[in-house]
Order: C-alpha cells, then sequence, then structure tokens
C-alpha cells in the first residue's frame, strides 16, 4: 500500500502539524512516566510520535494522546497501516502512518511494545456504572464485558484486542466514537463496531473512565477480594428491569439483577461470583485448566443458551444417567471441576461447592423450583442438512474462532498472564469426561453463542461442522478411564455424538491424550500449604 | 355405675339375645383363629362374649364382631364401662355390659388382652385411596392418619388408641359411623368425633378395609420398601385440587400432590419419604431417639405451620446465626439428626441426605425460590398476656398433651414396639441443641399444631405456658457442650427463649442430662455390618 503515496510530501505536512501540535502541549513530567528500560536504541522515527505520545511512549492524559508503552507490536504495526489505507480515519496519523516505510513501522512498533510501562499507581475508584459495563457487560444486548475481550485488568490479549489500561480517557472514548462513527473499521469479525454503536455516550464515558483509571500493567483498583476478606459490593442494576440478565423470549425466567447484600449470606454469594468469573484465582487449587465457569455458561451464569446456573440451580437434585444415580446440585458442580476444568472435585461442604452453590441460588431467586424449567441447559440446534464436515469446520474455525481461541486451538492468555480465552483442545483445555465432547452439546454451544458476543449468527450447519472439527481433536484422558480406550468408550461414551475412540486421521483419539496443563499442578504447588 | 341397674334382669334378656345370635353364626374354624397361648383360664363370662366374638375372641369378619384378642385390657374396661353408662350405644353390648361386675369386666378384659392373636397371613392389599388416608391422612381437613395415632401397623398405642389392625371391616367401618352419629363418645379431647364426622361414606369404607386388610400383630400387608429396593408407588391425590397438601390461606404455595414416579429419581424421591415418615426404619443408624421428621414437620413436611419442607428448600443455602456460617439444605439436615433426633450427622453425600433432599425438592416443585416464602417455619404466637408460667402449663400438659405423649414427657410407642408418640423430654427426646429448645419455636409450634390434628384451638397462652413447662425439662445434652453449662449457655444459649443453665426447681438444667435413649446404641449395634 505504500506504493500508493508519496511519503516525503506527507511528511512536510506532519512536520508542520506536529510542531503546532507539540507547542501546544504542556511538558511532561518524564519522572512519572519513564519507562523502566529506557536504555534501548531509539529509532529515529520515534522523534515524530514523541510529540504527542510523549518521550517514552506514554501518551498524555491531558490531550488523549494514547501510550504506546507495552502495546504489542503486531498491534501497532496493524494500526500504522490501517491509518495509512484509512481503515482508520484520523487527521494527525493517517499522513504520519503514510510517510512511514513498513519497516519503520516494525521498528517503531517493537521499541514502543519493548518499553515496560511503569505502575502509575491507584487510579480514582471506578464507579459502579463503569464496571458493570467493563467486567461485566450488557448481555441482554449481546454486549460482553471489555474485559472478556481485553483481559481481566484490561492488559489486552494477543495482537487483535490491544490493551486499554492506563491509556487516556479521551483516547479511549474517542476510539469508541470512532467505532460508532465508522472512522475506525476493519478489525476482526466486526467486533467492535457492533458493540461501539450500541453504546451510549454514557457507555462510552463510563468504560474510557474505568480502564484509564487502571494502572497500565497493573491491576484494576476495585480488584475482587481474596476469599474471606470483605467482599466488593456488587454494582447495582446498570439495566433497565425487564431487560437486564440475559432474558430471551417471552415467559423465560431473568434474574434479578439487584446488588448482592453485604452480609454473612452476602459475602458467600460474592465469593460464588468471584469463582465463577475467576476460577483460577479462588479457587485455583481444584482447576487444571484456564476455562472460567462463564466460558461455558456466559453473562455470569445468567445467559439462556449458555446453560444458566438459575435453571440449573431449580433443576437439581436430578437423576442422571452419565452418572447412574441422583446427583444434587452440589454434585453436579464437583462434575464441572473433573472434566471441564480438568481439575479435583471439591469436597461435598468446601467452601467453594458452597459458594458457588449460594450464588446459583441467589441467581435463581424468584424462578420456580422446575427441572423442565425454560431455559435449561442448550438450545440444541437441529441436524443440518449434511453431515457434519471437519474439512468445513476447519475452515469456519480459522475463519471464525482462531482470533480468539487460537490456530491450534490453543486458546490466549492475556498479557498479563491472566486467562484469557480458552483452549479448545490440548492439553490445556476439558477433558474427555465433559460434557462439551459431546458433539451435540458443542453445536449447540457454538450456535448460541459463537462468535463471542455473536451468537445465533452462524448457521446450523457451521455450528455442527465447528463442533465436529472440535470435538475432533486430542485432549487430556477421561478421568473415568477403565483400563482400554475401547473399555472407557463402551462404557461411557457409546453413541453417535463422541468421537473418543474413534479414529480421526489415522490416531484413535483418546490413546494419546496429551498430558493436562500445567495449571492443576502450579496451582496445587501454590496452596500446599492451604 | 353398677348400681344403677340389675344386672341379672338384664343378663336374662342379654342371654336370649345371645343364644338367637349364636344360632345364626356359622362355626369358626378353630385352627385358623385359635392364638397362641390358649391354654390360660378362661373366666366364666367369656362364654357369653364367645358367642359372636368367638372362641378365642378372634372376632368374626362376617358379622363384623370385633377381635378382642390383644386388646388393651384398659382399653376394654373403658369400652365396658361406656357401654353400660351409655357413653357408647349398642342393644347388644349395653345389656351385657351392664350385667357384668366391675371385677368381671377386668378379668375379662386381662384374659382376651393375654390372648396373642395369630397371624392370618397378608390380607388383599390396600387400594390406594385406603392407604392415602389410614396412612398419610388429609390434614386440608386436619384429618391425620389413622397411623398416626393406632401405630404405623394399626398396633394401637397405649389404652386411648386401640388396634385396628384385624379387626372386621365392617366393625370398624361401625364404629367411625358411631362416632360420626354421636352413638359412640367420651374419647379424650373428642379427637374420634371430630375426626369421623368428616370422613364420607368412602372414606369410612377404604380405612375399614385397610386395616381389616392388615394381620392383627403383623405388618401392613403394603409394607413400605426397604432402602435398594423397588419403591412403593406413591398414591394418587386422593383429595381435590386446591385443598391438598396443608396449604393454608390465600396465596399460600401448596404442593403437588402427584405420584412419586416410578424411575431413577423417583425412587431416591421414596426413599426420601420413607426416611421422612419413619427414620427409624429407614435411616437408623443416625438416630438417637424414637422422633420421625413427620414429628415436627405434619403432614410429611407439607404442612404450613409445622416448618413445611418445601418452604425450607427453597430457603438454602442461606446464612445461620446458629453456627456462623452458611448452611446449605443438605447441612441443615444433618442439624435435625445432631440435634432434634439426638444422633449423628449423615456425612454431606450420604444416600440418607440425598433423599431427604430429593423428597424435599420433588414437593417444593412450583414454589418460588425465595428465603421469604410465605408459610415458611413456624407462625409465631404473640407475646401472652401473663408471662408464661410453668405450673399453668403443667396443668394444661395433664389435659391435653399427656394423654398421647405420656405424664412424664416419656412418649408412648406402638403395641408392636414402633415408634409412636414422640418423648418431649428426658433421654428418648431432643437434645439441648435443638431448636425446639427455644421456647418460642416450641410455643409456637404447640400453638399451631397441638393437641395433634387440633391445632389453632390453644389460646396463644397455654401455648406459651406448655412451651416453658416442656422446655423446661432435662434431656440429652447439647451436643456443643463446652466444658461447663455455664460456657455452652454463654455461647449458645443466651437470651431469654432457653431454659439451659437456667435453674428449675433448684437444679441448673443441662448439668443433668440423662444419658441418651438406647435408640442411638440399638441401631449403631444392628447396622455395625453397614
Amino acid at each position: 500500500m505504500d506504493s500508493n503515496h508519496t511519503p516525503l510530501k506527507h511528511a512536510d505536512a506532519a512536520t508542520a502539524l506536529l510542531a503546532l501540535l507539540a507547542s501546544l502541549l504542556a511538558p511532561l513530567s518524564a519522572s512519572a512516566v519513564e519507562p523502566k528500560n529506557p536504555q534501548q536504541s531509539v529509532p529515529t522515527a520515534a522523534a515524530a510520535c514523541a510529540a504527542c505520545h510523549g518521550q517514552w511512549g506514554e501518551g498524555n492524559v491531558a490531550t488523549g494522546f494514547p501510550r504506546l508503552q507495552g502495546l504489542p507490536a503486531v498491534y501497532q504495526v496493524g494500526q500504522l497501516e490501517a491509518f495509512a489505507d484509512g481503515t482508520r480515519q484520523n487527521p494527525v496519523m493517517t499522513p504520519l502512518a503514510q510517510s512511514l516505510s513498513a519497516s519503520e513501522r516494525v521498528q517503531l512498533a517493537d521499541y514502543y511494545a519493548a518499553l515496560v510501562a511503569r505502575t502509575r499507581g491507584p487510579g480514582s475508584a471506578p464507579s459502579t456504572h463503569d464496571e458493570q459495563l467493563a467486567v461485566r457487560g450488557r448481555w441482554s444486548e449481546d454486549i460482553p464485558g471489555c474485559v472478556q475481550c481485553h483481559g481481566e485488568n484490561g492488559s489486552g490479549i494477543g495482537a487483535a484486542f490491544p490493551p486499554l489500561a492506563g491509556q487516556p480517557a479521551a483516547y479511549l472514548a474517542a476510539q469508541l466514537q470512532a467505532w460508532q462513527q465508522g472512522t475506525r473499521r476493519g478489525e476482526p469479525l466486526g467486533l467492535m463496531q457492533r458493540i461501539a454503536k450500541q453504546l451510549s455516550a454514557m457507555d462510552v464515558s463510563a468504560v474510557a473512565d474505568y480502564f484509564s483509571a487502571i494502572p497500565a500493567g497493573g491491576k484494576a483498583p476495585a480488584a475482587a477480594p481474596v476469599p474471606g476478606s470483605a467482599p466488593q459490593a456488587a454494582p447495582a442494576a446498570a439495566t433497565a428491569p425487564g431487560t437486564a440478565g440475559g432474558a430471551r423470549g417471552q415467559g423465560v425466567f431473568a434474574p434479578a439483577d439487584t446488588p448482592i447484600p453485604d452480609d454473612g449470606f452476602g459475602k458467600v454469594i460474592q465469593l460464588g461470583r468471584n469463582i465463577f468469573d475467576n476460577p483460577v484465582r479462588y479457587a485455583g487449587r481444584y482447576v487444571g485448566n484456564d476455562l472460567r465457569c462463564t466460558s461455558c455458561h456466559l453473562d455470569e451464569g445468567r445467559r439462556v443458551g449458555s446453560a444458566p446456573m438459575w435453571a440449573a440451580y431449580v433443576s437439581y437434585p436430578a437423576y442422571r444417567a452419565k452418572n447412574g444415580h441422583v446427583n444434587t446440585f452440589a454434585e453436579r458442580l464437583q462434575g464441572c471441576f473433573r472434566y471441564s476444568m480438568n481439575g479435583r472435585p471439591p469436597p461435598l461442604g468446601d467452601p467453594v461447592l458452597v459458594a458457588l452453590e449460594s450464588y446459583s441460588y441467589w441467581m435463581a431467586r424468584g424462578a420456580p423450583v422446575d427441572p423442565n424449567i425454560a431455559g435449561r441447559g442448550y438450545v440444541k440446534p437441529p441436524k443440518p442438512a449434511l453431515a457434519p464436515d471437519r474439512a468445513r469446520g476447519a475452515v469456519a474455525y480459522g475463519e471464525k474462532c482462531a482470533l480468539c481461541h487460537g490456530e491450534r486451538g490453543e486458546g490466549r492468555s492475556a498479557n498479563d498472564g491472566s486467562p484469557g480465552f480458552p483452549a479448545l483442545w490440548g492439553g490445556d483445555s476439558y477433558n474427555w469426561g465433559a460434557g462439551m465432547v459431546n458433539v451435540a452439546n458443542a453445536a449447540a454451544f457454538i450456535k448460541s453463542n459463537m462468535p463471542f458476543s455473536q451468537g445465533g449468527t452462524l448457521t446450523d450447519q457451521e455450528a455442527w461442522d465447528l463442533a465436529l472439527f472440535v470435538d475432533a481433536h486430542e485432549r487430556p484422558q477421561d478421568p473415568r478411564y477403565a483400563g482400554s480406550v475401547e473399555a472407557t468408550r463402551a462404557k461411557f461414551h457409546d453413541g453417535d455424538n463422541s468421537l473418543y475412540g474413534q479414529s480421526v486421521d489415522g490416531r484413535v483419539l483418546g490413546s494419546h491424550s496429551p498430558p493436562p496443563g500445567g495449571r492443576l499442578r502450579e496451582h496445587a504447588a501454590a496452596s500446599a500449604g492451604n
């Protein structure tokens, strides 16, 4: 694309503009923004950037010029290209980006990416409304919490989901407005454009304030408490009654979205919610991968179409063919740890189970006790016209899924190491005993919920093809392993919907299960004295 | 009363009548009815009885003449007196009874009481409607199941509640009709008169058939299954929708009274119901006394005013000040075993707890999940005008309670040894940790439910006086005993409503707790190989 314009001419105009802008800017205090590693060699072109983005790429809160420190290089290069070709429109950046050669872009991006941001110290605490949208989203309009794609501390995930933490509020707000107005485009799957267009001015301001207050590279100022400490008061309802909480369709129960009380019961409910959002942090010794409860139960367990927890709560005790006896709700929860989280079931009565049961109870208040409650489980799509096909599934996966879950289904952690998008196969994913191994379940989940925030947009055929493709990969062994793959299949996997024990590309699935990921061992070690 | 008539004259008439009757009766097969111990000396007057009641007092099914074998002597003497003075009117028995002297009555009664009835072998199985009324009652009209006062096998309890098992159906029906018509009266507290008057002709026939089919001294033909065996199908609803199941008042939830399904879940629900009705039999290794779940939770846990289980189910998990943490429903159930049943809590996940949770869930179907559900717990009566008084309570106890619970609060077993009326104090009662130790709770329970089947008839003052009187007696030690009565009181019993650690008649309650009754040891021994 660089061949389409004349860099020098644009560079002249840009230089003049930068001089003007620089003269308007108050000097920045270097001591507050100097990165931890400023000694690396500075690309020549960085001088132009520094005028607005600061000497160390620290950005400018007052003017809203974004921080570049620590932004992923691939993301920065992509943005410079987008400025250059007009996909992202900005009167200052467009000519500047057009003036840079491809190698200059890479140099600049590598430079700023390598600078480690200093923690600015705690910012102002976010308001309740800020946190509600940033952390939990508004699923009644299919808006996920920002952190669900940008990392729990806004540290960003991979190249496609840039860090938000510590960016100037004005910059963040301007970007959301740019998505709204179409002057910023080109993001994968059109994710941001659709979401931004549903945000009110107050929403934009709220999330911009929220992330600007998080130290870059630091933790969210209103970090959730550790178990046993005082709970974080839950946000008040930010959505109108009747639209809250993922209710879909007439006559379907919608859990009340009232604040969790600050009392003895409320503390346990809040702990349950924290575990639900982040089992690695709050129940680490029982989990063996990075899945969260919210990975399968969207909107913190509220959403119809993703096995909402209020519906599960009123459906147990129940007889389960899976294990041939009546399961209490607590035992059902144990199954999630053992299979989906590839971990260890907390013992009955463990505070982790009591908290999750309490949180689910809290959500279910007002729902009728009813094993057939509308909205329970997944919404099964009809069998597609064509038999599900792995090859078609692989293509669709590359187009729609790999962005978040990785080309090899390995998932993606956030840039600060916190759990990001879950692995779909391999050692870090759910094991062969999980419900999602059932292709029909997986197809149902995918149809209702994937791509994330765009549930319902895939065809039934795509959902089935994807489910087959995903579940035709190796994953950790079934914990009920009965001595041989054949015996295990006969006992637990008979039927059309499990690929366990089936031959795929010449290998029998289940016979080369990868070792489980390091999460369980890591947490077992960390909590050895617990 | 014998002084008011002329025995000889009546005896002449009676003799003539008996001769007539005897000539109409087909000879009875002695082999089928001869008691196990026929060798005892026969009172002279028994010849007159034998004409109708059979050579061994075995009764006559065809004519409905009742069985006398094994009937408690006190009961028989009482009935002869009632015939004599017209409280119980019968053209044959009245002149006969009037002809007997007091000592003859005692001789006859002792004779028949001592004859042990032979088991007649299984009778015809009772119909669903029969069992519904006989076993469970119809609490929407305050009608308990017959077995609840006459023993689970109809073997009778004490002198006041005669055996029903094996009596001719015609006799039983005639007695119920006599209560209805007022030709049989004089029973304590007017219990039978009120109940009988609410029975339809079909009801009368049903319960008469039910008990006539139970072998005298045997077990009910439709005995509930032992755990693990196929469940007994639950009776279909015998009451009209809307009046079923103990619902009281507008807007209060009424559990559906549909049959328990005959499937994997239904088996566990039915086991829970069986435990609820008879924990000694179905969960014996965890109970330390003869209380049943239904002792405090009437109508099998359905009744408003006696802490209905459907309301409890939708109220947990909840924080309990009693133990300072959030309790799941399963943990709450453990408390009943530990305190009210003075036993051992089944471990979490034990089939006993799973079954009770499943049964409670079953009852709660359709109820909203709601910690404030109408009908939860006990209905607290207002504080009475006068301070509660033990002396007044003692008088009321003698008048209203001792009939069933015994003069010394020791309870009464059925004549066949099965649990009857629960002990209210002493070693066989609930221990000092039970909720019923709280005088306000006890007053609430008494007001709503006592005398049995006559809930709501006591004044608030009587309920409080009775509660204070009952709870001012010694009982098994609080399992949370903290080294001294003072320390235990300070930790668990502070406040006005517990007498634990208080001085009563010069003795500090809790300091002379009787040893627990033998039930726990007995069952521990019986289930040692379990």
